[in-house]
């Protein structure tokens, strides 16, 4: 099912809307059924999450691009790795469990499905070949006792998947001033704060930026995994944005659907921590969120944001910030004596 | 102070050689009088550490060369980087607090004049302004902060260099099976290992790897910070293994002092965790510890090591390996609303 942003547009964007369509995160993230999460996959999963074995050349992790140390993303505007050509800025791993698709084109239907997709995609991981990844990660004894552990069959690309999905459905960041305030705190938020939730809302930002990670539904009972929930960029083009930042030059969706109507057309991008992953949009070209909220205005909404509207937006942004879990730095199983990487 | 390692291995090749020139891990390394080591130092230094905002183009941390998930080096052989020309493999960091000399070439003296050489080499974290360093870090308001509450005079160079090294001192792995062994524990090294040991010092390896890190001399009483050990590499030219494995590409300190009886000469490498840290040799050139024990010895010694004798010394290598410090994941200060880096 594909729900056009714009459409739902009509009923959100009312300034009557009540705020019952936001949602704070929950305790867990609706677990897919053929991956049951259990805590030896997430320790394999996190161990393969930092491990650059995992890429063809060897050259990089998952967490080299989506830093777990920082907002489980790049800061470095467009990704920059070796002998690579990447256009598109690393979205944070931080509660993409409650996302219903991946990537910035939305081209992977489930967290199981964006781990192969990074993993064979020359431009991220760069494997070519299955066989020669799965032996690969066959070889080092740790991960062979481990995945034979977990899995009656053992190291195989589904399973890597696996514990790489089940890993990133724990990394959640509950407890933003926000969540505070709507489960009840009023005081949770600043004045400023309340005023840019409101003009968040009447300006018609929420049309698109709603539910649990503000970029439309999460997968739920009423709305499955793999629904894709899409926008134009620019919605209002011809702005000075458009050059200023090349936001033109990336025709988005239609490069995955070769579908005209999906010229322009995004994933809806998430908005918790969006405060901890500058810089922004899928070219990371708008250095400040102040900038990017001006951007926003104008290029979907027609709008000059007034100043003090712009701050005060910001300041309900800010509140989006959760809490990042604590972890241990992994420790990943050794080839004694060789290098599987030479 | 300089050692030519040949001279003193004239005394310690001797079969006679009583194993007490054996040093066990020290609970502490030695901490120089300029910077006491605290809490507050080594959680900022660890923070530093992970964080690619200190390298000039923000694309590289020190962790990115020296994983603390692995042996606290890179496994790639030669150190790759993005727009870097290395030559060399990264060594590890583990135990480096008990090394008198740092870089291969040991042109850094200290642990801190090896953190403030990484910053500004070309080809590792490439910095070119002092600065712009500085003021890069310092408006990172939790860096500021922490700086502020460790030192009176905040975020300097050298207080950059200062944390760094004391979170590099914290970086120890006690308790290998060697340690084990040479504190009483008759049990704790196999009969191969034990036979290895006796090659090791009966063959000569230990004229060079001797001490606290099989390095040579450590920084103590009687050994100054800085003082070299170093030796020729190869010592016996003109086999095979020159070409095969590049050994003669780099002609090794005589770039750092310009001196021609400096030609080949190297810093006598540290063996703790060897077994951890493939690939070998300054070049990365080997890929197994067996070849690398093999090379040693035909290169060195000139000797052609049996196969067994082959896999004695590499099961005493293997007990090297030492207990790996638990660490959390840290989290890295962050600009809210804007990348510092784009």
């Amino acid at each position: 099912m594909k729900y056009a942003a714009f459409l739902l547009g009509i009923c959100l964007s009312s300034s009557a809307l009540a705020f019952d369509v936001l949602q704070p995160l929950p305790e867990t993230p609706i677990i897919p059924t053929n991956n049951p999460q259990n805590e030896e996959k997430v320790a394999l999963g996190k161990q393969l999450f930092f491990d650059n074995r995992l890429a063809g050349n060897h050259d990089v992790s998952c967490n080299g691009c989506h830093n777990l140390s920082r907002g489980g993303d790049d800061d470095g505007g467009v990704t920059r790795m070796p002998n690579r050509d990447i256009r598109r800025s690393a979205p944070s791993v931080y509660n993409a469990a409650h996302q219903s698709t991946y990537f910035w084109d939305a081209r992977a239907l489930s967290l199981e499905d964006m781990a192969i997709d990074h993993l064979f995609d020359p431009n991220i991981m760069g494997n070519q070949d299955r066989k020669k990844l799965v032996s690969r990660i066959k070889n080092i004894p740790g991960y062979h006792l481990s995945f034979k552990k977990t899995f009656e069959d053992g190291v195989t690309l589904e399973n890597i998947s696996k514990v790489i999905a089940a890993f990133i459905r724990s990394l959640n960041t509950p407890n933003s001033a926000f969540d505070k305030y709507i489960t009840g705190d009023k005081t949770a938020l600043s004045p400023s704060a309340k005023r840019g939730l409101e003009i968040f809302r009447d300006t018609g930002c929420m049309s698109c930026h709603f539910g649990v990670n503000f970029a439309g539904p999460a997968p739920g009972p009423a709305y499955g995994m793999g629904d894709g929930f899409y926008e134009l960029f620019p919605n209002n083009p011809g702005t000075s944005y458009d050059e200023l930042y090349g936001i033109t030059e990336d025709v988005g969706r239609v490069l995955i659907t070769r579908d005209r109507s999906d010229v322009y057309m995004w994933r809806v991008a998430p908005l918790r921590n969006i405060a901890m992953t500058a810089p922004y949009f899928h070219n990371g070209s708008v250095n400040s969120l102040d900038e990017a909220v001006r951007v926003m205005a104008k290029t979907q909404l027609k709008l000059n944001l007034p100043a003090k509207d712009v701050k005060d937006v910001v300041a309900f942004l800010e509140s989006l910030t959760g809490e990042y879990p604590e972890m241990t730095l992994p420790r990943l199983p050794e080839t004694p004596g060789k290098s599987l990487v030479k």
